[in-house]
């Protein structure tokens, strides 16, 4: 059975309010999906998901340093994320803060992982943003990025 | 049955090359592919294709203004290539000279229009690239990343 | 006496009257500045400003192509940009719809040249984003960042 | 007087000569420059240099997670490195492997502390990059890098 993993560092609790609305979302469209947060999450686990969506506050326009270190602790794991999902989102103070170069920032992690990313050809095409307390927008952008993300994950590995 | 296109702009040569190879890997993986310079590719024709792989040299670290044009053109298809494979590759002078903006470049753009990205675990992670013209490690990323788009592809698609 | 000017591509008049703000800025900040749409600007014309700031609607997160042909035309002039100094805006029709990459690809294009660009600590850190017409928000964005880039330019060309 | 610092992370050694290097050059141009190791740099030690040059290996195409907690700490310093010069530089096992785009990320952050970043008309345009140990091409980009950065910075603070 396939099954997905949202992880997700936060402070002000915008960043988790968002991965608890996608992780929501996966589990609605039938992928089985759990909830983390980064400090929970060691890199030798991120094997056993199909898919691995990751979401970050915007620290200078890069993913806070609890993300960029399971990332570079994965490396114990190169080769064995190959062909996963991945997904990405942000939160962020500012419109035009740096949330669309975090979420860059953790596809192209997950790119030289050899995963798979799919756009959207609506709204937040990269990934979710939030700019401040998710809003309606946010949280229906979360909801929309959630399902697209089950069901590719589900045509790929189900 | 499913459906490649490899799409180039190039006047050395050099990019042209890495297409012919890219498109021949397609080919041999099993998914059958064209091969077109950008100058004979209309916006409307891209949506007959499942996988449609893009490169271009490095003009100021973006790709070439045709490849932006192609892009821009394809916003009246836009929902039509939903789903699509996507890939990108890019040469340069120099190394650090911008390739791999130039890719990230053309990943955005097909992102944005929900398309499928994969990277590669090994070598060049984005895409692949080539300091002037391709030699034998050039020509084997090609090789590689034409096979894992066709599979990919032909995974979804067939 | 240094000189800077505007360059903008618009069709919806958003990036234009962002344009307009920030070309006020830096003349109200003492620096004469012009204002040009992209299709008044010939490549060699670059050359004799000190700041040169570029602006473009957000086509799938790349900025429109007669500003990259801009670009890829100036490499004509390759070597006598170096030390100006430069700075880009944006606008798009979403919050996380590419603005952020648009500005990183005009900034990316301007390192290449040698150019010097400064990015803000307030607000639209890269450079000004406008999400759909100018709000206070941006007309104050477009207004700071006019003034600063005029005041850098008279610290280094005056 | 004005002043300078290369601060890098490096485990195999090719970064920390790549930071030997540049940090040299800065010197040989007449910007006293000290050298360190990211593990021995305090975010508010940052305040105290008007020139900051940071370095990083490649890992998943980001800087190392010390570097990112760098930027991360130093937002109790933000708007007080307003003004500085900033520079980058990446060492990398892969052409392609993603060093463009740890240089990306780190002159990202810099821009958001509201600094001064030029690039170079030659060779690696965003920062100098190396493949592996560096070669002469490598030495002879750090050397060049790191006098244009003292340039600039001695033009704007002596």
């Amino acid at each position: 059975m396939a099954k997905g993993i949202v992880i997700y560092y936060s402070r002000s609790g915008n960043t988790k309010q968002m991965a608890e609305i996608i992780a929501g979302a996966m589990n609605d469209a039938g992928l089985t999906t759990d909830l983390k947060p980064v400090e929970d999450v060691a890199a030798n686990e991120l094997v056993s998901y199909d898919a691995i969506v990751v979401g970050s506050p915007t620290y200078y326009g890069q993913p806070a340093p609890q993300i960029i270190q399971l990332f570079t602790d994965s490396v114990s794991r190169h080769g064995r994320l190959e062909g996963k999902i991945g997904g990405a989102f942000s939160s962020s103070v500012n419109i035009g803060g740096g949330n669309e170069t975090v979420i860059m920032s953790i596809i192209e992690a997950m790119l030289i992982h050899g995963m798979i990313v799919q756009g959207d050809l609506q709204g937040d095409h990269y990934g979710p943003v939030s700019i401040g307390k998710p809003d309606e927008r946010v949280i229906s952008q979360c909801k929309r990025r959630g399902k697209r993300i089950a069901e590719l994950t589900k045509k790929l590995y189900i």
